[in-house]
């Protein structure tokens, strides 16, 4: 993905991408049911390189078939770009795990930057500390052979209601993940610096005690002068 | 499908196949919560066209997507072949329609013996009496655009939580929808038949008052001599 | 309501104005959850009088309230217009009933044509024959108090997860019951009679063998030739 | 139980008993999502006998566990007294069956009156003619032991989120079933016979298009003299 | 609301305040599902002032509605009082925000002392520092508008399936929050207080390794005298 | 239990434990929906302890039933034997606590290791501190006889959707906990250990950049040498 995109969307949040996207009409990118696990502050963000599971059927899914080098989980671990975001639609079936911590280290000394599943991941509390972004439901110990098999490697997925078409822009913070479809990603994020910057000028106001009428939105034309005022004496 | 498997099929029970599954270590092959709408006694059988949905993005799902006569959905109903069940994997929402009564009849047109979803069908007073078997979670009148984007033609999916691969041969009764791996179901048919008229006669007794104990299983050796009597006496 | 919208949305279908509210950029106008509880085949249409219910606490909804002929639910039966669809929204909660036979039974002698609660109703069987159109979750014999208390009368409310504003015109068939906010619903009618034309064409060509490709959507010219010869030689 | 009870609650509605419950401070009585499978129209009315079922284990639910006699759930069947009802917790898990039809005769043949499971039937088309109530969730096919090992017969359970004892009086109507206490039932059951010929008497009225204010509850004087009017009229 | 009350409050846990409600027969007071994301260990203590969402209509929720200042929301933001608890009413659907960081710092700013809703918050990390209590369902991106229409201020809600009046006592600690009925607060709190000491006692005594039968509850006359002594050397 | 086998468990994830029970033919060992509550990182291990919940009805659950020192749940945590973990089967409900502060401090007082609910505790974040090992869905601050009756103490449950039989081996981490059936826990534990050895060893080389291809499962030749030569010098 283009670098300058890159490093505006770590610099805003899922809210504001959310209403950027609203106001284009999109309004179910934002992947319903799960929580950031990794313990740092960064934003996740990264295009979607996606693993579609399936239901397991008992007579495919015996703990011999990872010693298939073609098996479609550990394949997709090698192949996933550095730089990516892994997303793993797993029916939004926690009861076994998606992934766990050794494919989860390894996606990172690859270079992946995130990881996210709307089921769990097993060894949880070694994920949250590798240094990947890892999104989830819940933790859980099951193997995924218990209930999933790996089908197909990115092809466009479900995560958690929302659809995840391989390139996607994935940006994960404290609220979860949000989805920006491939071909608006650089738009919305130069719209994102913009709305980041009025909104922390606001958040500014607010803390001062200002009242949110005209200011949020700027309907008093004010607003909006303190704000160029703001902006400048800023350098934003 | 091999016809007399079929036929076999046609006369026993999801119940009966269940039993037969699990008895091969396979315990998630009924298609969970859906329920029989069309009004017709007889069996639902056939092998698997299958049909994958996704969730829709908004600016992907205007109503014009359909004069694409290669729009996923549209193409699927007019490849999937006589003979044929076709399952929808609708990520069990029901909250908009994985098809109508349109579509559903021109398959029925074409020779498609029975539909499946693990969401909803719009125009479900129509199609349950259409003459096709069709099993759903509950009846929904948005179109599939609202929710569903047709992705995948005939690629192995999940169905209320079951494996369902392409050529698998699924069943239909009152109870639901049970998955058969295309490559025992001529076995599991064939079981399936003297499991039955075992259970019938076993019926039988019971209707007459006797015991279940020694009889069901048959435990007792009189029961085996029983139903050998019986079934000569039947000419089953 | 205007008695030839009226007349005209008894003879669509929901599904029909769903894809008609979709068309205008209204994707949730249908009420979640709910089926038909009254075996009857006509369409259920008019305008919305609505009441909310709260969850109960026990020392305000003792048996004696129903003693109080202010009591929201006694009075809003008595004030639902003739004509109207009473609509309650039970937050989705049917463990306790939102009315029972003997109101229902008030509200047809009053002449209101539906009832629908995103709850469920006790002496659902004898509500099935009244002749009133009655939707709602499931059956649920406890009574209203143990859970609910009626709280508003006709403000705007959620049901099944669907806006309802007072007035807006809802239409229940087999499906289930659809929303139409009252400003359009005159020329949402106008519509659905023209495109449930339409489909009658196509559905009888469908049931003669023809594809839907270029007939449904009609992007073959022929199509669209086809149906007026139909339209005229059908007097439609 | 005895029999003059037993004749009253053939005659009197779940709601009306769920009121007189409520009025005793009983408000969790109602078992909280099952529906009625079988088809006849009289009331289910008979003692507790439980069955309780757990979580099963692979290695203890092979089908031969059935070729105990006295595996709990074979034995359970022969054991349930006539006239009885036989109430399964199956902890709302109807992924699986609770019992199937060979059993459900059994229990019928035997003289047992009902048969509830929060769980699901497998044979569900065959129970529901055999002539026992019968209620649960939904069908299901799967062998119970799929996911349910029975593991105690007649102690207190949970069915449906409410609690029963063994001896409890379970009545089951179009609503669904509900849990009398024993030490109660006698008195309940009286009053519902008086509830229930008020309520009839105030259906005939709303019938004849008397507003409910002032005659349900009956706050009118007028309203109890007519009611004892038409009580000697009706010799009820 | 009373200083002494809330000063009360602000000392004793939703637990003890839970067990006294129960013992008014008041058993749905608790905020069902929801937790608390605020970072600080105090009490969150106030009178409710209520919000109620209904599910947005597209065509009413617009980015641009927020331009008039008396959007319900924005409206309820500037007009709840110093020292309550804003309430919202979000119909347990998290899949929207209910709230977001500028509008939760204006409250704060305003001397509001803290935000539950049964839906989620967006720019949940930063609401989690402001130093106002907030409780919700979990963290959520998408605009209020994708979901929800502020409609109502200040009426009669249902939060988390509890019952909340405007002028409530709302209270909440790290186990959630629970809702004390206005007219009874004073008298709940006071013996709030006398019940938090006798638990203070007891707690010391187990950790001493005492029993708890004869002491908790204290039916040993020993403990009674036991707890006088040390109230008497703890001047409590 | 075995003192090696508990100190065996001590040193596993319930990850590796899921693996060894899956090989075993055991899928549904791990109670869901449950998380850590408890502030420490040890594993929380010890043979099952089980008390059984019902739903409570409300004649039979006032607060004086606790003044009974025969009290099912105020005698099992006097029951509850040193060394063991208490697993309670709330039927996953947490709507009203399973147990709060002063008894889970008398637990940990009388040297039980762990409490597991499917339900909630009131007192969270007291329990959080106590030094016991704690799990479950929710905090609830209700008092249990809101919703829950003790009524068995020791008898085999489900827990989470997991069976649990009294003497069964629990192993808790951050991932979850996870039932080791009682005569299988030695093997299992020893297993485990070598499993975790060749574990760390993976991750040591996975940290260093190694493909996961050929050496997790060590399909390469080469990585069982590499294993064995790092086991040495490790002495492992």
């Amino acid at each position: 993905m283009n670098a300058e995109t890159k490093a505006r969307l770590m610099r805003v949040s899922t809210a504001t991408l959310a209403t950027l996207l609203y106001r284009r009409g999109l309004r179910n990118q934002f992947i319903q049911g799960v929580t950031r696990l990794s313990k740092h502050d960064e934003n996740m963000v990264g295009p979607a390189f996606t693993l579609r599971y399936m239901p397991a059927r008992e007579d495919r899914n015996g703990l011999e078939v990872f010693r298939d080098r073609e098996h479609p989980q550990r394949k997709a671990i090698e192949m996933c770009p550095p730089g990516a975001v892994m997303v793993i639609d797993s029916r939004k079936d926690a009861r076994a795990a998606s992934a766990g911590g050794i494919l989860i280290s390894r996606l990172f000394q690859r270079g992946v930057v995130g990881v996210v599943t709307d089921g769990g991941f097993r060894d949880s509390a070694e994920i949250a500390n590798i240094g990947i972004g890892a999104y989830q439901q819940r933790p859980s110990a099951p193997t995924n052979l218990t209930l999933h098999e790996a089908i197909d490697i990115n092809v466009p997925v479900g995560c958690g209601d929302a659809p995840v078409f391989p390139g996607d822009i994935l940006v994960g913070d404290a609220d979860g993940v949000i989805v920006i479809p491939a071909h608006i990603a650089d738009e919305v994020a130069e719209e994102a610096i913009e709305m980041t910057i009025f909104e922390d000028f606001v958040m500014e106001r607010v803390a001062k005690g200002q009242s949110i009428l005209g200011l949020y939105p700027p309907t008093d034309e004010q607003t909006l002068k303190d704000f160029e005022a703001w902006r400048q004496a800023n350098q934003l």
